[in-house]
């Protein structure tokens, strides 16, 4: 197995499974002087950590975040050394435990089970979907936060919000409505329209009470990025960003801008036509494109829409193989489970946005002078 | 500039733009022991190159592919060395280069010429978008029919068509009867229906009356790919094939199997339910997943949906800035132009997919084995 | 600052620095189903901590090592999932703290602290030198324990010892005079002579008493790697071999088999001529290459020899600056120190050679191949 | 195979062998604005290029570069797209391909045929040591070239010369010397002193007669490199060069500085004393580091030694075997050769050199940084 690293200059590699002891994340490329305290990070881990509502698994992590390494001696201020950060799971129960040992060879449907028994057969970690589980995305959430946090010295913001589950849509909403909505009426769905967002969570209750789950899409925002980022040919902005978004368990679409939507527009229809306004600044008429030109980011929102697909795990019966045994079999429902994770994986979305905006910056600009940045932050 | 590699194992460089003396390819990562000669890579760039039919550019490429190293003395071997590839540009007439110097500060919309100009300023290629130009993926498809022979060993095909073009859809079909429609009624939208590849064409022709160009939807099939392609966490085989899409010029948006669809499924409805077959081989009752489990290849059918924005270039005026007067300004139409590009991106889209799982193959499996594997081929 | 990463396939990333919290160590392609505990690590990391005799430095750690990520639930075997290790730091008193706080100004002369100023200003780590501390060395020894482990399946050793103190130098012995040596005569220097080990240690200590330390050279060797590792044209054994070595802190020169002695050696008198042995295996007469033929593994045993330059900490008055005060100084001796390093860089050395040899091996063989040996090997 | 790329921001990648058609070059990370033609790269590949006196090899090659993409339309400036360079063979003769056929299943002592045939097996590429022949060295000359006119706008110099052939060294001398010199003493030898280089050259026509070859050492110089660059832990700006040097054809040992000799001096005679000159410039009052602190650059002149071994290519009967027949054999000599390659060796050393430096500081600075150098450099 490799596959644990994402970026190039802000470079972070994450490990541990989900009844492991804990999950670890070393970040390179951090720039020097920039401060930075676990408060800084507990945050995003808070919005993404599970049992907190009933739309949420009940798995009681508290998923406390400990910095260990890179961090000077006074006023935690980063001296550009990798960042070393730490999560101790605190809730992998032996009852748990046994469960997932006593299915442990009846591969449960549309999860990594069975690719990872393929790959790593008798030794593939039975438990919880062990690195395969959404818990290593506790990892980017952490990344993540760190992230924001460069990204905020140069007023670039990246939010996400669900934008649809099952058949119930949020409104075509602006920027500032969505962090509004957002702030205003925080809702365990993360849907920034109140009434929306209750509509919502009683749909996932009613699939959660006959045992299945539901599915939705994320939209997210990037506002502020400058125009530039994002490398030709292979390494676009738009190509790195569906890397990393893809790589996210569960999601299985992407699109930016008018998406899927460019299917039936013209060239006419689709092209985002320039004009400079009256302070002389670079607009364009509209943002089909999402943000990008060429797939590198042109100034303007860099928006995109995302895919969950709804939780695997569910409490139907359902037909499978036993490996073991070499025959088909009915799995029974087993463990703990989320009955959507479409609100918890909004601040996961973000982070890989976050994440990948960053790392072309610093292509873009070198250490050296995300090094300048930070001497102005810090003062 | 940074970005113009593809691949960890087998890995892509190229270079070469619109309007230069002609396009580089390097591969590394070739097994020894490959015949291979330029009829194995001519054909697939023939399905690419344009002034084919009045739907494509009628620039006349003629893009004749030369083999300069990588092959051994005898037999049209590969020695397991880099191929080298050159396909020099052969139409790129000062008419055209003049057209493009009269315009060069007029920023065209949904082109890649502002946010190359913001990166590269004064020394950005003007002319005819540069290394942003569609003719680097010539560079693509050459070296996709290369990843696609060592496919073929492994009776790995991956195949493409025009799914819909505006809002004229295929039908649905199976992998036979795409193949067997593209076969026998060979067209130039690449759409396997024939009846409704001429409305496609006629659709484009109307619009291409009015100036105008025509979006569609591209889907990719791969058959055959053993289970346990892929890396864990951030390197999912469907993250890779996301990352080659998304960096092909006019993609917008990709999704596997269901994809959106799977917003409005609940848990029951995504999750593949499986089986052993008759024979003792493991099935799945649907493939909802696309191929992927844990964004690892399964063993089932690799399927996803790819949407191409309509060509930039269109023959009305658009409004858009002059950035060397520092002013609006109203373009006009000028050069030649792809009335659509579906059905030419349809072999890029598979070379894409076919690199993503060559690259992930030898991850697993190392050259050496992929090595035994080529000492059968040749005999 | 990037860099903290080692290695393609078997990729070992590190964080952590003198006095901090703790260093951390997260290694990417583990193969699945290998027996690891801490006993296959704590020793080696008891090989290179300070503290154990009068030619070390006495600062206190006891280089505790905790895997927290990797390891299944049963049996201690690995997963397949990348390890996470964790080593606290347990003697950064702050006395210690203080004394580098008074002089953090004032360049201490051979040490990394100038250049880490002029890379990362006042934000600079200034205590014990930070991230370029001898410290790091620890997650080098920790993950060379791994490497190790999976060469020791594969019966390839590597052992490193020390050939010359000063001018004491340790005569010609065999590898396996040196493995006996070394297990029989135990000692601070690693010299596996006892007779000359001592006098190296008589001679450091004599230089310590002057405030002075000491440099010398280190000889490692690994046997029974496979011919065939290594990668042509950039990527050859040799060079990573030379790159992980030259990345540790005090190491100058590095050299393969005759090494500099080739310099004054013809061509008949460098080759090392060729023949089947009685068994009808590949025998070379000699071995000055260093095992290597085209910088690839030959079969032969891989040599070389590493010049470590003494610690520059030492207890002489030195002519230095004073950055802050932008002005000449004479550095008082500070802080605890090495006599010399030698004795504890040998493991140091291993790890890095073993490291890269794991590296070339998964990339030759990839991951399913060393999968495969795993399988046998639990067994 | 892999390992044709070298570099992460200035990234060259290489293909093509001894006797195949040609070699080609992308360079990729190529700062836009700067005025590149043939003529800045043909004088480099004439310092290499082989059949120019006695003490080469006779093949007639004549290494004529073609620069084929990456330049723009006017001024012969580059865009900030990869370059592409193609060199065509022209004097692969059928006659001495015919030699090396006969004797392709003899394994010659010292080349790389015997590894590659294990790695490769019958598909090696058995003509003149194919991939690995020193005629890829051409391919990092040729991308030298350009990093050399990169490193010259800011008044960085890279020079090597011939300081040992055999037992006669070349005197101590200074910077200036060294390239007055060389400059007007031009030689083969590529030694500074005349007198030394004409013993030098009747030295290696002696071995020459008897049908040996000669072996030497080669010190390289990097002017004015300035402080900072090099990454902490794996990536070292020390470890970037010998990663990049030990992997030319027959390079045996590196060291920078007093290299070996650090192994007698202690840390007093080690360290180099810092203090501020009357400018207030950072001045060091010895130079044994070479020019690496913590193995990053600290201003002063970069400067390391590189042994190069003598031709394998002998005309001396030598045991040897043949993997056909499997048995023991004598192998007459054959083809052309070189009596030394280490006046050739060394614009090799300094391609290699001037890439690393180039590479550290695009990441450092970023490629926005580099591009506003551009900009002045080009009026």
């Amino acid at each position: 197995m490799i596959g644990n690293t994402f970026g190039r200059c802000f470079r972070v590699t994450a490990c541990g499974e989900s009844y492991g002891k804990g999950l670890g994340i070393i970040i390179d490329g951090i720039p020097a002087g920039m401060k930075l305290t676990v408060d800084d990070i507990q945050p995003e881990l808070d919005r993404r950590r599970p049992g907190q509502s009933a739309i949420d698994s009940p798995r009681g992590e508290k998923d406390k975040v400990e910095i260990f390494a890179g961090i000077g001696q006074d006023g935690n201020l980063t001296t550009g050394a990798p960042l070393g950060l730490i999560i101790y799971n605190n809730d992998t129960q032996p009852i748990h435990v046994q469960q997932y040992r006593d299915y442990r060879y009846q591969m449960r449907p549309g999860h990594a089970e069975f690719t990872y028994y393929v790959k790593y057969g008798e030794y593939a970690d039975w438990c919880g979907a062990g690195r395969a589980s959404g818990r290593e995305t506790a990892c980017r959430v952490a990344a993540g936060a760190v992230a924001k946090k460069i990204l905020a010295r140069e007023n670039i913001e990246v939010i996400g919000y669900v934008k649809q589950l099952m058949e119930i849509k949020c409104p075509e909403m602006s920027f500032e409505e969505i962090k509004k909505g957002l702030a205003e009426h925080p809702n365990h769905i993360n849907c920034p329209d109140p009434e929306v967002a209750q509509k919502m969570i009683a749909r996932c209750m009613e699939i959660k009470e006959k045992g299945d789950t539901a599915g939705g899409i994320i939209e997210f925002i990037a506002r502020n990025v400058p125009a530039g980022l994002g490398e030709p040919a292979f390494d676009k902005l738009s190509a790195t960003i569906s890397h990393g978004i893809m790589s996210i368990p569960a999601v299985k679409a992407i699109e930016f801008g008018a998406g899927f939507g460019f299917a039936t527009m013209t060239g006419f229809e689709s092209n985002d036509q320039m004009y400079y306004d009256d302070n002389g600044d670079v607009k364009f008429k509209t943002n089909h494109g999402g943000g990008l030109l060429g797939g590198i980011s042109c100034g303007d929102d860099i928006v995109g829409r995302v895919c969950v697909k709804a939780t695997s795990t569910i409490d139907i019966k359902q037909d499978t193989i036993d490996v073991k045994e070499h025959k088909n079999t009915v799995l029974s429902p087993i463990t703990r489970r989320d009955p959507t994770i479409c609100g918890r994986a909004v601040p996961v979305i973000e982070a890989m946005v976050a994440m990948s905006i960053v790392d072309h910056l610093m292509l873009a600009r070198g250490f050296e002078a995300v090094q300048r940045l930070d001497k102005e932050y810090t003062i």
